[in-house]
């Protein structure tokens, strides 16, 4: 064997990532070999190369807002993605400010957990796990009290999979003249959101949904003018904001430790995502791999828990089966031995279980699947 | 090529590995093959195999404690190793509790920052950059104000290098029934510490530094009983220390999205310190690098920062060579451009750069780097 051609080989899959079992969950997903092989070096933080591919990493995000208005900024966050929706909560809101959280799901009950650990006055405007926010009273909420300076709302509820109508409740929040904070954890990259018609002053999401990075780190994107008002309001050091930006501002580099590793991969996910045809084509790959899934669960006599009309593409609860054979533990792990790994409910009452359709996964994915599930159900003795 | 062949070539260490520059840096370091081919694999943060493997690093990292009492816990904590520091202060001080810091750099600095930005009635006991902490004026703080009832000290502070005596102040500290927490960022895994006889409560030390593994999370290794009368005491939701463990105990899992591929990596980095003979032989190496570093720089004409007795093996700060040709950014971007990344300085009252003797480096990577540094001296027309 040539060096030429043991340097191709070096590039392809390797073997334990030819073996791993597709993710049907919310993340860390399945990602593509190459954003794999992208970790295969060590960089230091300082390193020129690197910090260039932050820069390019961060302008990147600011493109995906679908904004060309220069008016917003990517920072960086280490952690997973709640530790970048602590940093907005804890950094964002003033000193003497007060929250409204809509909530519809546990990602909308643990902003408003976040901010009330902080001591961050709270109102828990709460909905049926089933049901889209209703703008009305989130308007009548917004009028009775000129107390609340910030708004938050989750845009895709990875509880049920529902998607709220953020640019709706957008147009409300600004009209109202408050701040407003989208997590857009689940959907960004993927759900096509223009940030500025929008009125997002923040918006947060991580390394490892809808752009098939790994782990490793989160982002927020700002609306540079309302970041610049938050001075001396961060209640942490790590997870300060502000500072966080002002020193990838300064000279590139983080305050802190980056995960290196997870960036280069991360700037890979984004090349791809490009090549893809960016968040349109992603999204319409998803929406592929969703239908192609509720199709044939339907034929097999499986149930969603939200109406068709609310449900996003980007993960779907399913109702157990009202079999007695149905055990979800049990099902669970045949399917994980097959090599297929779903994801458990978080609908807090329903039996539920979760099947995403986002990372690197294809609508022949969804299918091999669903033949596992089939087969399953067969050993089982489950009729649905 | 046949298949099993591919396979083979899959397995060896990349191009782009292969190609990267050593780092003598305080982390990220450079890592081995394995390390960061353990990457190449994409796993669910539920699955059982990945449960598994948190269990194992968990397991070993109790071990390397030193204790085989089972007092100890060892909490995984996403984000870089100042993420965990904060987790532990903001965790770990009582409410109506006070922080003595004892600093000698910048580390220390950043604790008793940290503590402030918490609203923790902090108390800075600060020496020279130079100077080992006085272990009489440690003993007089104490025992002069009855509030404090947490301790914090760095192990080795990496601004210059210089090894603080942790087991004296541990003695102290305990004999005066106060919590003591030592950041051991920079020698766990190398510097033997054996946390129940030096009287530590907390440690806090991350993925990549001695352990040699790839960056995206730290750790806490806690004493149990003292962790646990913390209830109720965290600042935040995602650096709670205690709800952190009780996740990890209850079910194996991490409370929000690990970084996963990082994981993977430091499993394989606890066994290759294993394999390695554990912290005496890792302590070894890096040892014998420091002194290959300091007998070949003292030749070239450097000096170091500290006095010998004073100085770890870890890092290395030197002063800047008098030479009026000398310019520490010039002679960065020299020694970058042959393929060895050294780092800037960071002691307050004296213009320094350091060198790291840590990380998958051997003592014929040092003598590299030194003729590296003798070339560029002599380019530059820098005598010393």
């Amino acid at each position: 064997m040539d060096s030429r051609h043991s340097k191709n080989a070096g590039m392809k899959p390797s073997i334990a990532s030819a073996k791993d079992k597709p993710l049907f969950t919310p993340g860390p997903l399945t990602t593509s070999s190459a954003v794999k092989q992208a970790m295969l070096r060590d960089l230091g933080s300082r390193d020129y190369t690197f910090i260039d591919i932050v820069g390019q990493v961060r302008e990147r995000l600011v493109a995906l807002s679908g904004d060309d208005s220069e008016a917003y900024e990517a920072i960086i966050m280490q952690g997973s993605g709640t530790f970048s929706l602590e940093a907005v909560l804890s950094s964002t809101v003033p000193p003497d400010g007060k929250l409204l959280v809509i909530i519809n799901g546990a990602y909308g009950q643990r902003i408003a957990h976040i901010a009330e650990v902080h001591k961050i006055p709270t109102t828990r405007l709460a909905f049926l796990e089933n049901t889209i926010p209703d703008v009305e009273l989130i308007a009548g909420a917004l009028a009775a009290d000129a107390s609340i300076t910030n708004v938050a709302v989750v845009h895709c509820e990875t509880t049920t999979g529902i998607i709220n109508p953020v640019e709706q409740i957008g147009a409300l929040v600004r009209n109202a003249g408050r701040r407003y904070f989208v997590d857009a954890m689940s959907t960004f990259g993927a759900v096509p959101l223009h940030l500025a018609q929008a009125g997002v002053d923040y918006l947060v999401s991580s390394a490892n949904k809808c752009i098939e990075g790994v782990p490793g780190f989160a982002f927020a994107i700002a609306r540079r003018e309302a970041l610049l008002e938050t001075e001396g309001w961060a209640r942490t050091v790590s997870l300060d904001l502000l500072a966080q930006w002002k020193g990838l501002q300064a000279n590139g580099q983080f305050r802190f430790t980056p995960p290196t590793h997870s960036l280069l991969a991360f700037h890979q996910a984004l090349l791809e995502l490009e090549a893809e045809g960016g968040v349109e084509a992603r999204g319409a790959r998803y929406r592929s791999n969703w239908e192609t899934l509720v199709t044939s669960m339907r034929a097999l006599g499986f149930q969603e828990y939200l109406r068709p009309q609310d449900q996003g593409y980007i993960i779907t609860s399913f109702h157990y089966p009202k079999h007695p054979q149905f055990d979800f533990n049990d099902f669970y792990q045949s399917l994980n031995d097959k090599g297929y790994v779903i994801y458990p409910g978080k609908v807090s009452d329903a039996d539920c279980f979760r099947i995403g359709s986002i990372g690197r996964l294809f609508p022949t994915d969804m299918r091999a699947l669903l033949a596992a599930i089939r087969e399953t159900l067969e050993e089982k003795g489950v009729e649905l």
